[in-house]
Parts: structure tokens; C-alpha cells; sequence
């Protein structure tokens, strides 16, 4: 990090810090225009922006970018209505800001508010998808929180057309155009600089793979709200509905088995290994390679073997680790091990054992009789999300706007003094 | 760092992980019964404790302590039956772990709770008042996480003293003795291994002054729940009642001059500048200096010049900064540029100004009509407090048995898969 890098952070941190004002006090309506106003003129730029995304495909096809890659950072008409609707979804979410999310009177006659506020300023630092440039912005303009944001190098073109668009909509509800900021450079120093910036950042979020996420956590010195592995276990007890425990185990691995809710291990119960040919017979359909240990294999032999890497490893893809356990105790000890305390689960008709389990489990997210596919902010009701937040303070699971707001106490009195 | 003090760590962590897991699935009468029980012991442990004692005040003299430390330092008969009572009056208060604070169902039936749970560990840092270990320990095991202490060097007979009897406790209720550790060494550079074992550590609690918190900030690599300063304001606002301004005011900086939630600049509306000789009449029976601008000094001729440095500081003193202002949002510019985001106020008798510049603070804890030593978790209810947290994230102001603990989501379903 050299010098002028912290003085460009420290010019973008000031900028950011007054918006944050001026939005904390803005009303809900002012910011909702702003984010209709955007999608708007995200539609009316549409040429500009696929030409600018033309041209980060171009020198991506150069640099010799996987397919994979390329497909992520393409935008075209629908992709890009996507995110104009995205916006405009977020300005008809209800206002995070606000809520009153505790009141009591003291037997002295104070009375103590808890009230939902912005954040302030927050950083999002993510990889080559520019539909992160809207939806982030959206997130956090919708929470009352001024942004910067810092996209990968490869989408450069394409988030400074998606940002001029996301500003026009700020102007045409009179709000600051530095409610929402990109990051001028994209040199890597200047991450390091922004990650340092405790003074004018008050939270970053990294949206990216494990390496990004890994080195937002070592260099900041701001609060992360980071998304860790999902290693995602559902245990299929003694007392689980046969019919049932298939198809959510199924569900839970391939509905989509590349995002982070989806199962990576399932673990059998000795008294349930009878399912163990209805679940070969599925997964094998379906087309997921099934890797058991012994246990499970001696049931059915068509089973490749698992290793010890196999219960560690978030595959995201079409294999699943199959293991049988004695009971819920080795299960949540095979868990604990394990798992990374994403979303876990159990598949039981046992009411009972569900709440002991799923009280037991140090996850996020724990499930009783339901895939592991509903770790999502949509599937929860908060209507869009930033993130799912694997750490354990202020924010856990998924990251909508309401997980963008902090609280502030108001205490009201009538002239009281502390004896 | 050494790699020794990192293999340390580790053997402390993994002792803290089986512990807090211990605690986290343990009834609250059995966590109660373990505070009650170490209150006892430390009752039946007073000479051994006291013994311990004076090897530290002994040895504080020897290094020639400050007769302040020295008094921080000090147990006697009274300061350790208060340490006793307060473990009891912690194990009255009401469970916080298992609270329901939220519950809603989705259209496709699935059951969403978000339930209170333990953080995990945590790491508490603090200076030389032995009473900590106790209260540290005491509000992380009624929140049922596992807590390594690390005391100030200064205490470290008293420290072990009364660790022993917590772990008396600890075992009297057949909870892990490693639900509550001490570092083991006095040697600094274990403290930076702490700070830097994220994957034992959920969060860090420093207790103590600047230097320690700033540290503790910039070396932690887990999330920090830091108190830092209270450079707190009122705002006597133009329609402010003038007794109650002026008794609120005094009681704000002269209750207890030298705690986080006192008073350390007064700012006055230019329309009530009529109060400035009871200001000074009254600061001055209190035995409290006034530091004042030119617009107040010409008022009152009596009063010492203030220059911009007094505007900066939290004197935790009989000192006070006085300044006029053109109304509220001349003392809102003032507050954020000065402000430490604690605790700030008005004064005033119009509700709706009073509502409006609340919500425009940005501070953790927003006073109308009351003093600012209210800033205190026993005084919000809380029962006892860890401290008064500055950050924005998890927890802001008093942190007491509730913000110790996170959330977890458990969904109940009946076989729902994700389409």
C-alpha cells in the first residue's frame, strides 16, 4: 500500500462518509426512487452498457479466460432487464430503516428505543459477475448505507457503465452521487488501502471465491461479513419418512449442487441403511457419483469408495459423501468435525429429536425435514441478499437488507439524573 | 508470536471449543448453579485470596505503582463480598440463550426461528482490577460461552486466586473446568497468539484504557466488541426547560467525572445563553472547571478560554468544554466532527425536535431530557454489563448477557424441496 493509494481512499472515505449522511436521513421514499430511477436508466443505457461489456468480453477471450469465466461476465437484453427488475424488486421491499426493534419504560420513567439505522459506509469487494455492481448498490442504498465498491479487473468496463447508471438514478432523486462509488483504480494495492480504511469504512463484504474471502479476512481491519465454505450435511435418522428423506437428500444435492446451500455430505443412520439402494438408484439417474465408506458400501456395492478428504471437501458439483453413523450423537460429532457451519440438517419424524438435533448443530442455518437448497435470502422472505454470512457476530445466514442495518439506542426522559 | 505460543493457544482453544459446546447444550439452572457455587467458593476462599492479593499489591509497590492502581488493585473483605454478589445477582438474571427472537412462515410452510445462542469463546482482555476475572467469566458462562481471560500483569495472584474459585464452581456443577481459562503466561507475546487464533476465538472483549483497546483493534484477527472513547455531548437546545438543563447538565459531567458515560462538552443554544451565569454558578459550587469560547466567555467574564484541543478531549475529569451554537444542526456539525459516537444528547422540551435530532446522532445511545450517565447496562436494564460497546456491529452500547449471545436459524419443515 503506498501512500497515494491512502490518500485515494481517504478522498473516496470523506465523500462516502457525507453521503452516508445524507442518506441515514433521507426518507424511505427518496431512496426507492433513486433505485427506480436506476433501473430506468439501466434500460435506457442498455447499448452503452453491452458495448462496454463487449469489450470486457473481448479482452477477456485475449487473456485467454475459461468459458465459465466469460459466461459469468456476460451481459445481454435479458441479463440485463434482470437487473433492472432487481432494483426496482429491492425499492418494494419494506424500509429496513427505522424499525423499532425493542421498547421499554425503566422504573425511573426512561424510556429506552431500539432503532434500526444504516451501517454508515460499507465496502463490497467481489469478483467478475457486474450484475454485483447493481445488486450490491441496491442492497445498500435500499439500507441507508453509502457503498464503494471494487469489481474484478476483468468486468471493468462493463461496472463503470452499470455505475454511471446507478448515479443517474441517485441525481434524479436529488440524493449524493456518492451514496454509491467504484473504486477509480484496479490496482490491488488499492484494496489493501480501502481494507485498511477502519477510519472510513465501517464494514466490507467479500463476494467471491475462498481466495478472495481469505484475503479480505487477513488484510482488514474492518468488520467482515464473510461467506465461508457451505460443507452442508443432512443425517437421515432412524424415525426419517423413507420417501421423504430421498427426495430432499436429492433435492438438497442437485437441484443446484455449485451453490454454497447445496449437500455435500449425507449421513445415513445404521437403522436406515435400507434406503441405502433407493438412494443409489436416485442420485445414479439424476447422474451424482456417490462416495461411501464402508459402512454404506458393504449395503450396496455399485458405491465408489469414499476417503478421508471426501468429508472435508465442498464439492459443488455432482458428488456426494455418504457415511453411515449410530445415532444423532456421531452424527453431530461427524458435523462438528466437519462441517463448516453453513446450513445442516436433519430428516426425522421425530418432533422431538428435530429440536434436540437442530438446538445441538453450531450451524447458520439448521433444518429439520427440508433441503438445504432454502439457504437463501429469497427463500427466507428477505427478498434479496447480499450474502450467506458464515461468521458468527452481528449477521449470520443470509445478508438482506435488514442485515445491513445496526441499531441505536434513543433514550427519552423527563429531566431524569443518575443518582 | 512464537510457534509456542501458537501451540499454547491451540491447546487452550481446543479446550475452550469441547467446553463452550458443553455449556452451549447445558440447562441454565446448571450454568446458575455453577455461578451461585463460585460464589460461595470465593466467600470460603477469602483468605487465600486476600493472601494473594497482597503478594500483588506488594509487588505494585515494589515497581512503584501509582497509589491509583494500587486502590484498582486492592480486595478487601467488602470489594470481594461485592464480587461474590455480583456472581449471584448474574445468576438471577433471566436466561439469555434459547430466547425466540423471531418466528415467521413462509408460503411453502417451512417454519423459519431465529433463536438466541452462545457466541462460542471469548477472549477477554483487561488491565489490573482483579474484580473482571470474576464478572468477565461470570456474564460469558450465565450466556453459556467459554471465556479465556487474560488479566493485567499487575493482578495475576488475585487473578489465579479467584479463578480457582470459579472453577470450584464450575465443578460443583458438573460443568468443564476449561469453561473458564487463564492464560497461563504474563508474557505479551501470548497475547498477540490470542488475538490472532481465529479459528478458537469467536470475539474479543479488551477492557481497559486507549492503549490496550488500540492494540487489541490492530492486532485482532477475530471480530472485537471494543469500548473506546466516550467524548460525549448535550445539547441545550433553545427551548430547553432551564432548572432541569442545568441540573441534568451538572449531574451528566459531576456525578462520576471519570466513567465513559460522563458529560465532556456542553453545547448552548445562542437562545439560551440566559443559563450560562447558573452554568457557572453551579459547575463552580461543584468544584468543576469550564472551558468556554468566546461566545459564552462573553456572558460571563468568570469563565477560563477554551482552545480547539478541548473539543477533542475526554478529560474524565472535573473539566468541562462549553460552546454556543446556532441551533440543532450547528450542534449536530459539532457532535460528528468532535463526537466519539457514545453517548450525546438535548435538552430541550419540544418532542418533535427532540425525536428529530435523535434520530440525525450518530450515536450509540441518543439522550433526550436525561443525563448521560444513564450510558450503563445496569441503568438500561441489563443487570451487568462487559462494558459499552463503540463499534457499530453486533452490539452497540451496554454489552450485557444478551449481546453476548448470536443467533441461529432453525427451519422446520415436512419435506418441502426447493423448485
Amino acid at each position: 500500500m503506498t501512500e497515494n493509494h491512502a490518500a485515494m481512499i481517504e478522498q473516496l472515505g470523506r465523500k462516502a462518509r457525507t453521503a452516508a449522511r445524507a442518506l441515514a436521513a433521507s426518507a424511505p421514499e427518496q431512496r426507492n426512487r433513486a433505485l427506480s430511477a436506476a433501473a430506468q436508466a439501466i434500460r435506457q443505457a442498455e447499448p452503452e452498457v453491452l458495448a462496454a461489456n463487449r469489450r470486457d468480453l473481448d479482452a477477456g477471450r485475449e487473456r485467454g479466460l475459461s468459458s465459465a469465466l466469460l459466461d459469468r461476465l456476460r451481459l445481454d437484453e435479458s441479463r440485463l432487464e434482470g437487473i433492472a427488475a432487481g432494483l426496482e424488486a429491492i425499492a418494494g421491499l419494506a424500509d429496513p430503516v427505522g424499525r423499532v426493534l425493542a421498547e421499554w419504560t425503566r422504573p425511573n420513567g426512561l424510556r429506552i428505543r431500539r432503532v434500526a439505522v444504516p451501517i454508515g459506509v460499507i465496502g463490497v469487494i467481489y469478483e467478475s459477475r457486474p450484475n454485483v455492481t447493481a445488486d450490491a448498490a441496491g442492497l445498500c442504498l435500499k439500507s441507508g448505507n453509502a457503498v464503494i465498491l471494487r469489481g474484478g479487473s476483468e468486468a471493468v468496463h462493463s461496472n463503470r457503465a452499470l455505475h454511471a447508471a446507478l448515479v443517474e438514478g441517485l441525481k434524479a432523486a436529488a440524493l449524493p452521487a456518492e451514496s454509491v462509488q467504484l473504486l477509480p483504480t484496479q490496482d490491488r494495492a488499492a484494496v489493501g488501502a480501502l481494507l485498511a480504511a477502519h477510519r472510513w469504512l465501517d464494514l466490507v463484504v467479500p463476494r467471491g471465491g475462498k481466495s478472495l474471502v481469505a484475503r479480505v479476512q487477513q488484510d482488514a481491519r474492518v468488520p467482515v461479513l464473510a461467506h465461508l465454505d457451505g460443507n452442508n450435511h443432512l443425517y437421515i435418522h432412524a424415525a426419517a419418512d423413507p420417501d421423504m428423506a430421498v427426495e430432499v437428500a436429492v433435492n438438497a444435492k442437485m437441484r443446484r449442487p455449485g451453490i454454497c446451500g447445496a449437500l455435500e455430505t449425507l449421513l445415513v443412520d445404521r437403522a436406515r441403511l435400507d434406503l441405502v439402494p433407493a438412494l443409489v438408484d436416485r442420485f445414479g439417474e439424476m447422474g451424482c457419483e456417490l462416495r461411501a465408506d464402508d459402512g454404506v458400501r458393504a449395503v450396496d456395492e455399485r458405491l465408489a469408495p469414499a476417503d478421508a478428504s471426501d468429508w472435508e471437501t465442498e464439492y459443488l458439483d455432482a458428488i456426494l459423501a455418504v457415511r453411515v453413523v449410530d445415532g444423532p450423537d456421531e452424527a453431530l460429532a461427524h458435523i462438528e468435525r466437519y462441517g463448516s457451519g453453513h446450513t445442516d440438517g436433519i430428516l426425522t419424524e421425530d418432533e422431538a429429536v428435530a429440536e434436540d438435533f437442530l438446538a445441538r448443530l453450531d450451524s447458520a442455518i439448521a433444518v429439520h425435514n427440508a433441503s438445504t437448497q432454502f439457504a437463501d435470502g429469497g427463500e427466507f422472505g428477505f427478498g434479496a441478499e447480499i450474502g450467506i454470512a458464515t461468521g458468527r457476530l452481528h449477521a449470520r445466514g443470509p445478508v438482506g437488507v435488514e442485515q445491513l442495518t445496526t441499531f441505536q439506542y434513543r433514550v427519552f426522559g423527563s429531566g431524569q439524573t443518575r443518582p
